[in-house]
């Protein structure tokens, strides 16, 4: 049966269940989902229940928008809505989604504009014809998220357009009589960087992630050119773990090769995605490196990327539906949850993940409907790889602070702009507000700040207790005073020039380079000063040369390489890491619901994968591999 | 540096080698041979040593042909070797391969064409200009080996210029930088039927085998519409172990599918391959089957055919040198192995073996110059798969013969045509030859006297034993006058309806058809015959419904199916196979020299693999693995 006629079908079968009076005008697969469009909203506005039953019955991802031809401009509906809404509501602003239907409502006070029991809101859908969204003015402007959403709705006719097409291979009728389910390892197997796996079917080929390893003297692909890969167009789609340039730093560079088909994330994936990218080319153009893609594949990128919230079942090929769950590793990240032909085989990709609660993140899922194998990230997958829990850990970095703090010093933090930066920004707030520490300022620079306003966007992906203190009790810590951005040259001069009692928390976290090397040439030779580690320090890096001890480091400034006396503290405070140790780990497989067939570690170097494989077969006595890159299981 | 570089260097280095006055006027790559053409082979004659000194230098298979133009004609040529050879050589006829320059002469006394010392074929040589080979007229004339050797001769142009085709591809430069091994199971693991392996690397795609599942419901074919080996016109080459449906059936359907590339095999696997693909189209277009490929391809496949010696070292890619072992398990059966990269990698694929010394045939080889792993068959890898002795299987097939034969009853025997059959006829010629049973005829029906005749083509691919017999002692066993071709129907409709004493062998090996069951029709219900499987018979075949004890069975006949009571004494006689038994599979791994690092189990049930698999492993702690279709092992 053809795409045409399982969507007459499906016309017909909806049009059967409508309620009297209620009609639809057009059905039409976009992306993963089956968009109904209709002729006159304000019906389905009253019939609540006929999207949830409809979706129940037809086991689709369903939207409804409503025609084209009765949205009412722009400006009217700006007019409409401020007539309706209650001023201390707080509107910022109104996104327009055309290809959608959508508009999107950003207001101070979201309670507001949806009303009691969603009653203003529905006031307005009536009004308007568009589908209105609220969502709460991000405290913190991220010009990332501004130009993504800019971009998005500047493309939005050509999107329209691939959704289409892809909406149509996804529904594609199944051509293969085989049923089998592989995977094949292309990189980060038995070492860390470069992740990238196939997962594929006698239908279907989709890539998780598409990593780089940026530590390499080579170029860190993956093993892009084997056969079972190429060509690159034949791939139905990539789903990525999370924002890491590890996981997905070379995702542009399928674009290049010809692929055309949809990427699937998480909405700040796709955010903290582009940011990384553009950095990772921007850094490897200043340092003289090839770029392996101009920016125009990460703006290529983003037109094809399909978001996912954690939990949504969606359809990604006719054998492959995707689910995506919380990983707890940074903002977004997720662990990949496939569901394989109709009960064939299911299969989970954990990415990085932390199995325990941290300040930003709840603990990683490891609760599925149903799941036969996993895949599972090793960093820490040595029988020693322990880390002192994330309590002793703050307690810790704390300490160092007040005493650096008493002798008049200064504390440089490096940090990866991403995860590390905004956990320790909420220890040393809650330090500071609680009084542990003086009222000290804590100066943000590198990417920092920008991350920081892409968490305050999804507010969604943070965990409970946070949200509930920023929403419920009204009280964001990453607003608080003490956060003060270094967003000029003037300032970062002046922090270098005039030291003061604080923190800095900069990039780049493994100090090869960014603004931390400036404050480095500044702070290092006083030896009331600290530096201190909250991250893996890599090594060859000038992080791990620090750690080790060394009194003199050559730094670049200028142009010219000087040798700088270091003579302040150096510290190195574990139990920050947003990867599951050891313990964590075990127990992570230990807890999972319901227990697997089959475990295989990647993500650690050879000794930690191999390690944690044989350890969980011997506790657990199920079957575990630790592939080698360019293998493939067969599943099933 | 391009292929034509590398000859004009060759032709260089070798022309600095050459004795003064000696002169080439070109080189080529032909096949995996590197080709010398000379304008005057008389000085190459003189010279003996050249050859073999150039070959070691130059580390390639060194042909020396001279250039067609110095070639006499045939007619000129007959009538000079006539002059030469004394008339009691017994010249049956002259071969001439104008695109090799060679002449084969067969003789019935080939020594005395070759003479003292060579000097009879020194002076022919000197004479003709051709290269003359001598070899023995086969005693018994085989109409495949004709026509194979006919069909080669009609193309030999463009069988010439395929072979520069492929020696150009061979011999191009490597243009990968990566290095890894990898091995892709595409058929015959935890299964007996369709073997297929691919052998890769970041510059070559080699086929190991690629067989059919004859038994199978469906089509049987391997997973040869998998990316790893999709497009197959990128496949470098075919390697196969023998031929045996279940291991070359479908080489053809690689040429229907657009392979242009060499095959390579023994000859004994070429002629006989040729054979049972023909015959394996023409039971299926009788049974109503789809035919996978029609003959052309078969035609097609010898066209692409190369065949290599035992022990021949032979450049089929860039980064590989295969050399084919004596395997034991048929004639002309092989171990494949592979030499990849420069000292990278060694890996050999065992095909069947037989690990025991057999009438016909050697052990198979398990000393090796270097190994790091090895694919082995596990047909009897099960515990308790121990087969009797050679020597107590004979005793017990001869007292068989001697009871049926005593009371005037006749002995059927399903044998498949090639390996088994003639093992049999070989046991009972000698019990005959000795008087340990009557003098009673043996009648051979179906393709068994055929394939008998390929046998004494190549008596250089039996054992020492039987060629020191057949040429030594001119004694040939298959020449015995005990053995009766049946090889007209009014013969066979004698046999049918005029019962007598003696043993009757034929086709097929597990009575799914074939001539067999019309003898059993007419011998089944009588009491004082006997019926006596020599092989393995598969559930649901004929012969195990009679070896389970069925007292009727329905047996097809002229369109009709009659119910056929079988009175008739049912044996089965165990030892007769050509494959190693649990024992011998132990013991070969044992005594390989050197120890591999890896052993991998195929071709047995799933039982049997994980048990050959394990058991090795616990025995000799060398890593082992029983991997499934569709996986890829990484070797390096």
């Amino acid at each position: 049966m053809s795409v045409e006629q399982v969507l007459d079908e499906l016309k017909v079968k909806i049009t059967k269940k409508l309620p009297v009076g209620v009609t639809i005008s057009n059905v039409e697969f976009e992306g993963p989902e089956l968009v109904i469009y209709i002729p006159e909203p304000k019906k389905f506005a009253d019939n609540g229940d006929i999207i949830r039953n409809l979706a129940k019955d037809l086991r689709k991802r369903l939207v409804v928008r409503p025609d084209p031809g009765v949205l009412a401009s722009p400006e009217v509906v700006i007019e409409k809505i401020s007539k309706i809404v209650p001023e201390d509501a707080g509107i910022t602003s109104h996104y327009f989604e055309p290809d959608t239907g959508e508009v999107i409502i950003e207001a101070e006070k979201p309670g507001i504009v949806i009303g009691r029991h969603g009653n203003t809101l529905r006031e307005i859908t009536k009004e308007i014809g568009w589908t209105p969204k609220v969502v709460r003015t991000p405290p913190i402007k991220s010009s990332t998220v501004k130009n993504v959403r800019q971009y998005l709705r500047d493309h939005k006719d050509e999107r329209k357009a691939l959704l289409k097409t892809m909406g149509r291979k996804i529904h594609r009728e199944i051509s293969s009589k085989d049923k089998w389910v592989r995977v094949t390892a292309l990189g980060g197997c038995r070492e860390v960087g470069r992740s990238c796996f196939l997962l594929s079917t006698p239908e279907t080929k989709v890539l998780i992630d598409c990593g780089v390893n940026v530590g390499s003297d080579d170029n860190g692909t993956p093993y892009l050119y084997i056969p079972e890969v190429t060509p690159i167009n034949q791939l139905d789609a990539v789903i990525l773990t999370h924002a890491h340039l590890d996981h997905c730093g070379l995702v542009p560079l399928l674009y290049k090769y010809g692929f055309e088909g949809p990427v699937y994330c998480t909405p700040p994936t796709r955010d903290l995605m582009a940011l990384l990218q553009l950095d990772f080319i921007d850094v490897a153009a200043k340092e003289g490196k090839t770029i392996p893609y101009e920016s125009a594949m990460i703006r290529e990128t983003l037109k094809h990327t399909i978001t996912l919230d954690y939990g949504d079942v969606t359809d990604i090929a006719p054998d492959m539906k995707l689910t995506m769950h919380n990983a707890g590793h940074i903002i977004g990240s997720s662990i990949v949850h496939f569901h394989v032909g109709d009960g064939l085989y299911n299969i989970a990709f954990t990415g990085d993940y932390k199995y325990e609660k941290t300040r930003l993140f709840d603990q990683a899922v490891n609760n599925f409907p149903r799941i036969e194998s996993i895949i599972t990230e090793s960093t820490y997958g040595g029988s020693k790889d322990i880390q002192p829990s994330r309590n002793e850990a703050e307690l810790h970095l704390q300490q160092i602070v007040k005493e650096t703090v008493n002798r008049g010093g200064t504390v440089l933090i490096p940090a990866f702009a991403v995860g590390r930066s905004q956990e320790v920004m909420l220890v040393l707030e809650e330090a500071i507000r609680l009084g542990i520490v003086d009222k000290i300022p804590v100066y943000l620079d590198g990417m920092i700040w920008e991350a920081t306003a892409i968490h305050t966007t999804y507010p969604e992906y943070l965990n409970s207790d946070l949200r509930n203190l920023i929403f419920h009790k009204g009280m964001n810590p990453f607003l608080s005073e003490c956060f003060e951005q270094v967003d000029s040259v003037e300032k970062r001069k002046d922090l270098l020039t005039n030291p003061r009692p604080g923190v800095i928390l900069a990039t780049s976290g493994m100090m090869n380079g960014g603004p931390i090397m400036e404050y480095l040439r500044a702070y290092g030779p006083d030896a009331k000063n600290s530096l201190v580690f909250v991250g893996y320090q890599a090594e060859g890096t000038m992080g791990r040369r620090l750690q080790k001890g060394w009194s003199e480091v050559p730094v670049h400034h200028n142009g010219r390489t000087d040798t700088i006396k270091i003579d302040l503290q150096v510290h190195t405070v574990d139990g920050f890491s947003g990867h599951s140790d050891r313990k964590q780990l075990m127990s992570y497989i230990k807890k999972m619901k319901p227990r697997p067939e089959l475990i295989m570690t990647e993500h650690g170097d050879e000794k930690s994968c191999l390690d944690l494989a044989s350890s969980l077969y011997r506790k657990y006595r199920i079957e575990t591999k630790a592939p080698m890159n360019l293998e493939t299981i067969r599943l099933v």
